[in-house]
């Protein structure tokens, strides 16, 4: 297994003079100058990244993370943690939102169990093989009375996350999306969020899968408690992700920085994801390089996230699901792209 | 050939009870509630238009409309007309942008010349076939001289556009896109838009494919002059269109109305095929509730147009390329929304 240090010394910026090389060649095709905005800008970048002149997709893989979190035992969410496992078995099955706009884009939906409470027999479900039981732990602990889990937890939620990214990238993924699915997982995000972005809680916090006006002054103060007792290090990715984290957020994290040390674009999707790139910003500021954002989500703190890495989302359709569907459903425009780069005559 | 009073008269309103079964059907998928944003409007709105709960997009084709404008010799564009017939040729030659997106988004792309001034020999092209001649003059006039069209001329623009739509219609698309070649049309769409917005022309006037400060004073000025001329009237569609209009955007509110006549969606472009809907719009205010705002231009009265007629654009990523590519790259948003809709599980 690679060590984090190896990791993000392989990390290096994406090269200027392919973004350039790229520049010039949009300046060529048959059309006003730069007149299809900001889809130049995406090919572009994919130009740097892959280092060529002839970007393609050939494979997309959507990597959705699940977990659990000790501190929906507070009552910050408007769901019952049980949803969490019915949700991986019905990715499994193949019925829920994520697989449908996969299903649209052209993209595999993989799942990765980097902590969810129970132990799922999944076997009966028609994509099976599409579950990588990686459990850092059966749930997060409860981040209001210590740390959601410990230093060596949140290293490894990392590294699972960066070798099942790997995984896909060596099977030949050439775009990966990032997903998520835990109950509660909006609170350690926006947790995340708040100390990484500097940004108010009244800002950063919100509704979630939908709580109520009392749950959510409720959900403030419990992450308001949960910085407090924990002063988790806004210079240390690793110990906001001890302190205030979950697993399937540290293996986003990862997934961000496997994308970047092998020089693969990652799509991320909303709140979650983006609590996840943040992280992975902390640890290895270069991997932001090599990130587009699907979109932005209704939860109002993910425009302060995105702003805060510099990321302008491709979507803005007032979605907050998370699963990858903000990701999933950008790839077709980034592969629209990509095309228009490549097909367009040139005068 | 079907009279215009009887294209109107054909026109019903979406109907709400499917609209409302839909939002029921959508309620009971396994997520929060519509936690898909504006993705559910999209597919209720199918279904209301469709009259059914189970929404599918078989055929998609992109119908492009062509035409040139006699205003360009008052200098109000970056390009000579000479562009209008090569572009038509680059559609043909499958090089365009609107190529591209479109062989992203499995559409076909036609193209009408509604009055573009050469007459073209395309038999050499891959795509000859995809051409229709139209031609309801070669080019307009000068709309700062006089009208644009005569009467006539402009309800055979609608006419023809009506047909060309029909056609595609008959043949099974059950999903059309707008777009427009046309060299200047900007001028006259952002005349219409004036007009029929009530909005100034500091805010209505744009730089279209380019055009320096100087020139977009000169367009203000030659637009501003046109109306005074012509003094259209805003409450008569065809008026507008007579005075300050276009073939190709006669076209395009032709190709609305058959969309809405014959209860088809269609996703319109940006500013120029605006322009078509607002004439539309004059002409049948029910046609609007068939159509999806596919993007919003950079164009700056773009926004203005789509308010006006209270449609809400799905992408909005500094396009301002027309072709009907902000129409085409919507289309895989609006397929991943009837997909959601009809595969998710229900709870």
């Amino acid at each position: 297994m690679m060590k984090l240090v190896e990791i993000i010394d392989g990390i290096k910026p994406v090269e200027r003079q392919w973004i350039d090389k790229a520049q010039e060649r949009t300046a060529q095709l048959v059309m006003p100058a730069r007149a299809l905005g900001r889809l130049h800008d995406i090919s572009e970048r994919f130009c740097g990244i892959q280092q060529t002149l002839e970007p393609k997709i050939t494979k997309k893989a959507i990597l959705v993370m699940a977990g659990d979190h000790g501190v929906v035992t507070e009552g910050v969410s408007a769901y019952p943690q049980e949803v969490t496992p019915a949700m991986v078995q019905t990715f499994l099955a193949g019925g829920a939102g994520i697989n449908a706009i996969c299903r649209q884009v052209g993209a595999d939906v993989w799942v990765v169990d980097m902590g969810i409470v129970p132990r799922l027999d999944v076997s009966h479900l028609p994509r099976a093989d599409r579950l990588m039981v990686e459990k850092i732990g059966n749930g997060t602990a409860n981040f209001t009375r210590g740390p959601a889990m410990s230093p060596k937890n949140a290293e490894k939620a990392v590294l699972v996350g960066f070798e099942q990214a790997t995984r896909l990238i060596e099977a030949g993924a050439d775009l990966l999306g990032t997903g998520d699915m835990g109950i509660g997982n909006t609170t350690p995000s926006a947790a995340i969020g708040a100390v990484l972005t500097d940004t108010s809680l009244d800002e950063m916090v919100g509704r979630g899968t939908g709580v109520d006006d009392t749950v959510l002054e409720l959900k403030r103060s419990i992450i308001e408690n949960g910085i407090e007792i924990n002063h988790p290090d806004p210079t240390d990715g690793l110990d906001v992700l001890t302190k205030v984290g979950g697993f399937e957020i540290g293996g986003i994290a990862g997934c961000i920085l496997a994308g970047a040390h092998y020089k693969r674009p990652v799509v991320v999707d909303g709140f979650i994801s983006t609590a996840g790139a943040l992280i992975a910003n902390v640890l290895s500021p270069l991997s932001v390089e090599y990130l587009f954002a699907g979109h932005c989500s209704e939860e109002p703190g993910h425009r302060r996230m995105l702003d805060y890495l510099k990321l302008n989302p491709i979507l803005d359709l007032g979605m907050r699901l998370g699963e990858g569907t903000g990701s999933a459903l950008a790839i077709g425009i980034i592969e629209a792209a990509i095309k228009i780069f490549r097909d367009m005559q040139t005068f």
